[in-house]
């Protein structure tokens, strides 16, 4: 409860919120910003003026009027001089961008990850040299200014150790620290927990837009998901929330990585899927593509894959019924894996929401896919490390040495 | 992405501030507000002096100093003229007070609602009869600024409909225009589920002051809940959030009142325990004194009773460990009738605990029992009515005629 902002407060609040326009919306006009951000004209032209002289976007004539009369200037992130690095940590993969402000994908490079031991040294090594190269790539007047990761698991928001990643076989893993050593940028990595960071980008950049209150779901081997309450990621007292995989619903069910049974992630993940379609997840016959050959045998008229959708289906519908319950959105994202498996089981999700749901949650729910798709974890790790120069963008590209 | 506030703004914003340290943090000198808040001295007096011309606050000088010097004016608030209406509508209950600023209860009247159809007609009637008289003793320059209702249902936030309300058999009842009409106040009766309003009043005076992130679970015939997360209670699109009673923990378990079966009150609500314990729930044999009869007879050693209280507080502990597991929070917090249940059972609800929540959500949780007991949905329902309040101090008692 302490006292209204001071003058300084407002100019710096000012600035991020312009900046926040052009970063997630793109282009746009002085008199459009005069009117979204209910300012006059000549504040905007200050607060643009100095995102200029910083470096951090340009104003130019815009190409066509179609109007009469003195054309108002258009302010434009500049993406090629200003960015971050995003990088992704999946059981599958490792992805690294460059990504410039307003979103922009300079650069990036992905590997395959093979399961199996985590190895942090090797790791991180290895994404920091992608991130080097990659930087020596970059224009020569071009600033770093932030590096965020996404990574499967459960992450302190303090200081990005990963305290738990069954699926990443990691535990108790000081992976911002090491990571931040290794690139040696000088630039502290913000980490976050991957389904939380794909939930952030769905919100800012994908289908959920304008929605002040989502549930993303996240397959990958695992299930996680984030939680958009009232416009803000659910990060709980530790940064932990969301863990919607460890979800108990079928108290009897499988044995879950997690140490628990009937979690949801037991009846709807990779493993639970293919199992129940009788394809014995062995190397060679699991991750994305064993997914994808599930659902399209059973577009194809598989009896075998279509149970098992109609299975996973129902015990996905369940965990959706409880999650609409409790955060009673008005729209659950359906990303990474678990996008097929709703494509392929959405009349069974459907029905069996209809029965555990509660009618005035449903009415005015909307069930919808990822946008980003595969991206949705990357773009998040981007907007995280974004998240610092939006708050305050003079003072974190003046550090930047920008 | 509005732009920063006006002055006009920044005032409101620091008259709400100050009366809410007074509302809810009991007299205060005005050194220590000039601190609490960071404004200046001059700011404090200014601030003060409009509360007091309202008559909202009175300054005086403390009792004792016990140091040397100018004592700093202490703020009160001005309890017994400025209150409020709290109306609490629970299955076997309905409680009428008037509570003044500060929270203090001036009066109040209970009664036991019969177990049946619901009667909006006759029900407001009641209701509006009593906070009538208890008007009409109020001191003659007391001034009424708002109303509030706890209601054991999902209410919509927009217009106070009880949209489903099984445990009260209520079903589209659009009680908050029905009281606001019969109590001819010239007021709105701002409505809310009383499981939502248990946990606000619970985090704002209860054992999760100071708490960001919070569960409050609430046991009454049903099994309701309010989630605080970073600071505010979680409501969803419409209002509706926090239903954790709906969560099915086990699909293959009992048929609930919502349609659905084995959701967490079909698992731990009243009939649930008092069935187990072989009691079946009757008139007569019902209620939270049937509830105690079975604490207390496992606390003399009947085994029967024990039983039962091993099998709720085992699915009592699989509901909160997904809970910790989605929220993070610091602090889960039983309270109506689950508070005896959990005081009866806390040992199977830490050991289920230990096995299906995670454990970095587990290492900081603190598991409590309400503070304000059964006065927590009337205390929740009168800060409701007191939000307007603190969020335009000057405005509302302008418009309530003081």
């Amino acid at each position: 409860m302490r006292a209204g902002p001071s003058q300084e407060d407002i100019r710096r609040h000012n600035l991020g919120t312009l900046l926040r326009h052009v970063h997630l919306g793109g282009p746009i006009s002085r008199a459009e910003l005069t009117s979204r951000m209910g300012l006059n004209r000549s504040t905007i032209m200050a607060l643009t003026s100095d995102l200029t002289a910083a470096g951090l976007v340009r104003e130019e004539l815009p190409r066509e009027t179609g109007r009469a009369g003195r054309p108002s200037l258009v302010v434009r992130p500049e993406s090629a001089r200003v960015y971050v690095f995003a990088f992704d940590v999946g059981p599958d993969r490792l992805a690294v961008a460059r990504v410039g402000l307003g979103g922009v994908i300079l650069d990036r490079r992905e590997s395959v990850r093979r399961r199996g031991p985590f190895d942090l040294t090797e790791l991180t090594g290895e994404l920091a040299a992608a991130a080097r190269q990659m930087r020596r790539k970059a224009r020569h007047d071009a600033v770093c200014v932030g590096a965020g990761a996404a990574v499967s698991g459960g992450v302190r928001r303090s200081d990005g150790v990963i305290r738990f990643g069954p699926n990443l076989h990691a535990d108790e893993a000081p992976f911002g620290e090491a990571l931040g050593r290794r690139l040696a940028f000088g630039l502290p990595v913000s980490v976050g927990n991957d389904a939380n960071l794909a939930a952030l980008a769905e919100h800012s950049r994908g289908v959920g837009v304008g929605v002040r209150d989502l549930v993303y779901l996240h397959g990958d081997v695992g299930v996680g998901g984030g939680i958009i309450a009232g416009g803000h990621l659910l990060g709980g007292h530790d940064g932990y929330g969301g863990e919607i995989g460890h979800m108990v619903i079928n108290p009897g069910g499988g044995q879950c990585a997690c140490g628990s049974r009937g979690c949801l992630e037991a009846e709807v993940g990779e493993r639970a899927l293919l199992e129940a379609a009788g394809r014995s997840p062995e190397e060679g016959h699991q991750g994305r593509d064993a997914v994808r050959n599930v659902v399209d045998a059973a577009d194809r008229g598989d009896i075998v894959a279509q149970e098992a959708l109609r299975q996973v289906g129902d015990w996905l519908g369940l965990g959706v019924a409880n999650l609409v319950n409790l955060f009673n959105p008005e729209m659950v994202i359906f990303g990474g894996m678990l996008r097929e498996v709703y494509l392929g089981s959405a009349a069974q999700v459907r029905s069996r929401m209809a029965v555990s749901a509660l009618a005035p949650q449903r009415e005015k729910l909307r069930l919808r896919t990822s946008a980003l798709a595969d991206d949705a974890t990357l773009v998040g790790a981007a907007e995280l490390a974004f998240a610092h120069v939006l708050a305050d963008p003079l003072e974190v590209l003046a550090r930047a040495g920008g």
